[in-house]
């Protein structure tokens, strides 16, 4: 490897701190900034020394990096940041509102094309790798049924919600996959499963100080769209406990594709994850594909990308020679 | 879907049927011949009624097939037929003699791309799907251990070396991934495996009249390469019980990285198969890879590929705006 790939990551919360964690695994790989909307003189890095400039400064940095990796979140950061900064840079992100990925590819896209640079969006492990999962299995076994199973892990909105209850102080929720579902799953059964169905909640609150336990847990289960209709479970603990044992943020699931081939015969593909952190393992990915995103942008091949236009072969550091004669 | 792509099969053993089998779930595509070394006069189809050809003949179908799916052994057939079906076709093939992959991806590239034509080789689950795995693991975990594991199914060749010791008459070997093994993986403890230790191997026999079971016995466990030093159980059976239980050809096994980001957080990424019938499920693979070697040849994205090469939502009939809506 003669040049290293100039890297900037922009935002650096969860995310952006996997990012650089990561980054410092990739021989082929080279961290320049970091770049924030806070005072960038009060941040302090985690595991590196790169400068931290304030994002207002990012477009004087156009021709230092060749990648940049978007760190911000889905809600608000990356609808703006996506489009603006794809017209800068080389770029991947994690967008992962799922039903305004057409809408964000489309922006991000025209900005790309406009000016030149390769952009990955929606990159991580769902969507992502699962999304690629359930590409490969209804591709490959047309007659078939897909099934997605998140957790053991935080949901990020599950948790915001329990937040909101009155008389919660602190709180974490915990999507559970159904052990039961899964194994008729993987029987080859084909059942039909809402999303309820297929998970469990389990809830760790804190309760402010004179709240009623049976009222807030009422509210909780009995909660819309959240709770109301599952297998939900609250437990109350102290918020020391909470701060203790709940801190993690492990993330997993699986995708599952239960299909036939000829007369009947049953077949199934399966792909899962046990991670032990979430935010590592998403920066894990977004680093692996700004490695193909530097390298379709050096071949021209320009705009929006998500994982099911990469090839593969382009997140390894490796030669495509290298890769056949010790992988295939 | 106005025109449907256009398939021959070269080659009709059990692959061929597969790939006839499989072709009727793809509504895009059509099968238009089957070609065979035999006397094509003598063979029955199974589930369809096209024509079948002399291999002989099969240059005068250049312009009426798409995607030719060689359907031919590893051994023999396919270093010869790949490149030369290459210059007359669009090809896809299942070559897995993982040593000779190179030797065979310069052979086919050449005449592929001399001719205009693209050529997917090694195609199916190992080399194929097993192999995306290995490289997913080690591009997104690279600090990390890879591991396979193959079956529970048959091995062919194993099942070979049975049937060349005297007083065999008939005999199949399962290959058997040794459970204790896959789950000192998954715990993250990253052992140091063999392959021996990694499988078990279970033999079904049925010996010849008069021969001596425990010399057989003895012969089959201390065989060098195939069994020495494996945990091999040798079961006799009668001839009857061979045909009755052991036809069906199931297969299957699992591919697991386990890897750590940050400071020291494991992360584990699983993809596993189970397989009823081995050569039906490659032959989807096959049939899901003819529909992306037909797109990319129309893109003249001429010369070999591997699955490393392959963007995965080629594999799919749906449009690139359809699949980011539907399962990004």
């Amino acid at each position: 490897m003669n040049e290293k790939i100039r890297i900037g990551i922009a935002g650096y919360g969860n995310l952006g701190r996997g990012v650089e964690a990561v980054l410092t695994q990739a021989p082929d790989m080279e961290l320049i900034a970091v770049f924030t909307r806070r005072d960038p003189a009060g941040l302090r890095l985690q595991d590196t020394g790169v400068p931290v400039h304030g994002m207002e400064t990012i477009a004087d940095f156009t021709t230092a990096i060749d990648v940049l990796i978007l760190c911000g979140g889905s809600r608000t950061d990356l609808p703006e940041q996506g489009p603006a900064l794809a017209a800068l840079f080389n770029t991947v992100d994690s967008y992962d509102t799922h039903a305004k990925i057409p809408d964000h590819f489309a922006a991000v896209d025209a900005a790309a094309r406009r000016s030149g640079h390769t952009a990955a969006i929606s990159v991580g492990w769902d969507p992502g790798l699962f999304s690629l999962h359930r590409l490969f299995g209804e591709s490959i076994l047309p007659d078939g049924v897909s099934y997605t199973f998140w957790g053991k892990g935080i949901s990020q909105g599950h948790s915001d919600a329990l937040r909101r209850v009155p008389g919660v102080q602190a709180a974490v929720q915990y999507t559970i996959p159904a052990a039961e579902a899964i194994e008729r799953v993987r029987s080859g059964l084909r059942p039909a499963l809402t999303t309820r169905e297929r998970h469990t909640r389990s809830c760790y609150v804190v309760l402010t100080p004179g709240a009623d336990a049976a009222a807030v847990e009422q509210a909780i289960v009995t909660m819309p769209d959240y709770f109301a209709g599952y297998d939900t479970s609250v437990n109350f603990i102290t918020a020391g406990k909470l701060q203790r044992d709940h801190a993690a943020m492990p993330h997993g699931g699986v995708v599952i594709r239960s299909g036939t081939t000829g007369s009947g015969t049953s077949q199934t593909m399966e792909f899962s994850l046990r991670l032990d952190s979430n935010p590592e393992f998403t920066s894990s990915v977004l680093v692996a594909y700004a490695r193909a995103v530097y390298r379709l942008s050096r071949q021209g091949d320009h705009g929006a990308k998500t994982v099911f236009d990469i090839a593969p072969g382009l997140l390894s550091p490796k030669s495509a020679a290298d890769l056949r004669k010790a992988l295939l």
